[in-house]
């Protein structure tokens, strides 16, 4: 029996990634673009369907052989209306019925959803999470996002906004978030939180190495990663700090959810000295009873994360 | 036709509550009891056997007339094989086979929660949650406890242990918790936090309302919500600052799993100067696309949440 096909597109801030995926969870085709955010939202749905077309060339398929299509966007959406709402990073949109759009375009059913609990589904359904009844996925880069599944569902919550694990508050009163709030996770454990503080070490005479890597231009959470890995107590003391946070923001997930395994993805997450001494704080310090076979990974997916749970969307839907 | 009805019992450190419910959530029969602890485990569950003949009495039934008998236990519980760990208001108690025991007992068919978790399932199967898929509860008493419902279900997680949001840490290295960690929610907005900042204040001489009230004993939240109630800046103080930890607390919840209802149980919460002000903080800080028609109620099940969660889950079981 032939197996069921079904397109998905993950829509970024600066890239756009399509894939043609079967139920097996085999990528049969792909292709990658930038995401021209110049082009407004009607250009950037053109280039959507371009990428979606070039990979369904590659898998040997056309795109109304497809089943259903899978699309994740960057910011807050209204699932059932499939209207994105405002994502920081596609300026310039405001309620663009981007799932009509991409309808109208593919000829294709559309599944929709915010890109972190796109990323939790794929990993659940195909990642790290295989099985998985429940699990929690942070992504911990610029900023930090998630996505929860409990009894092995996504939870969505009453908005489709559920996830927002950067923006739980373990720190009252301390450093401002970029979202306008103070001691948010996000503030304190994600790369916009490790460059603020190494910036400030080098701004405080405090980081001879790190000034050296920034040699004038604004200090990077990589550029930390690559300092502790060489070494720099300096780098290295921020990167434990971030770590200490991290293992707080997870442990409270734990605690309040009581997951069998938590997914770690995003770039910063890949720094051996963020996610493991997280890790290692968690063990010490959750309830004992909660981690009995507890498991806290790195993303199984990588970059595909959302694509593929966009993927895990559509099969579903059209079967 | 006739309508099912179950038993169910409210263990509590302190209290039984036995009581006889039907499928409606009509309460037909009712029995309070002290808990026996010097009995130990074997007597207290002759006390949960001989409160529940006096429930099923009240109902004009007797016990091999119900359909099933629900139980809650304070504290940590394997759901499935029945055994109650080691709850820190049942001293002695060490994997007690309650279940089992029970069952011996009764010759009913047997389910079991931990009382936060039954209370969240009494006040959505019954109370202030009725029909709402996503909701979370908190009990706001000596501890901060609480049970999640994501899609309808509740969420007990890898070992039936999610829901304890009292230990979410929100302010890193704060005020020791009972549990030893810092700055869980509990340790900044339960009523032992309470009772103790009031302390502190009355130690300091900067209470002379409360060390009135004291008189020379322990201050406790009561007293300091009475002080409240009755002008003592003091006092409203302790509380708005309780207030605004147990808004974070709530806020954090909100931004992860972006429920339609908080339902707030427990003594310490029928302070109006805890519930409104923390109800108004969520309101001012959370995401605004969280807060449509989000509701943040008072428990309507009162001291009753716990035994009508305990019914709501033997009349699933039995049906």
């Amino acid at each position: 029996m032939a197996r069921r096909t079904v397109g998905a597109v993950d829509l970024g801030g600066t890239k756009i990634l399509a894939a043609v995926i079967d139920d097996t969870g085999a990528i049969l085709g792909e292709c990658r673009a930038n995401t021209d955010t110049a082009a407004g939202s009607e250009g950037i749905a053109d280039g959507m369907m371009a990428a979606l077309r070039s990979a369904a060339e590659s898998a040997n398929v056309t795109v109304p052989m497809l089943a259903a299509l899978g699309i994740t966007v960057p910011g807050p959406i209204d699932p059932v209306k499939q209207i994105v709402g405002n994502p920081p990073n596609l300026p310039g949109w405001h309620d663009v019925p981007l799932g009509a759009m991409m309808r109208e375009r593919s000829g294709l059913e559309i599944v929709m959803e915010n890109d972190a609990n796109a990323a939790a589904l794929g990993e659940q359904a195909f990642g790290a999470g295989k099985g998985v009844a429940h699990m929690v996925y942070v992504t911990v880069s610029t900023g930090i996002g998630g996505g929860v599944v409990t009894n092995g569902r996504l939870v969505g919550g009453a908005h489709g906004a559920a996830g927002e694990i950067g923006h739980m508050i373990i720190l009252a009163d301390g450093p401002e978030c970029g979202c306008g709030r103070k001691g948010c996770l996000e503030a304190l454990a994600s790369g916009t939180a490790i460059a603020r503080e190494a910036a400030a070490a080098i701004k405080g005479r405090r980081a001879p190495d790190l000034a050296k890597r920034a040699n004038g231009v604004d200090v990077t959470a990589e550029m930390v990663g690559m300092a502790a890995q060489a070494g720099d107590v300096v780098a290295q003391k921020i990167l434990a700090d971030a770590a200490r946070y991290l293992g707080i923001g997870l442990m409270n997930v734990v605690h309040l959810l009581d997951p069998e395994l938590i997914v770690v993805g995003g770039g910063v997450s890949k720094s051996e000295h963020l996610l493991l001494p997280a890790a290692e704080y968690v063990r010490e310090n959750a309830f004992p009873v909660m981690l009995q076979g507890l498991r806290i990974l790195p993303a199984a997916l990588g970059d595909r994360s959302g694509v593929m749970g966009a993927a895990a969307l559509a099969l579903r839907q059209g079967s």
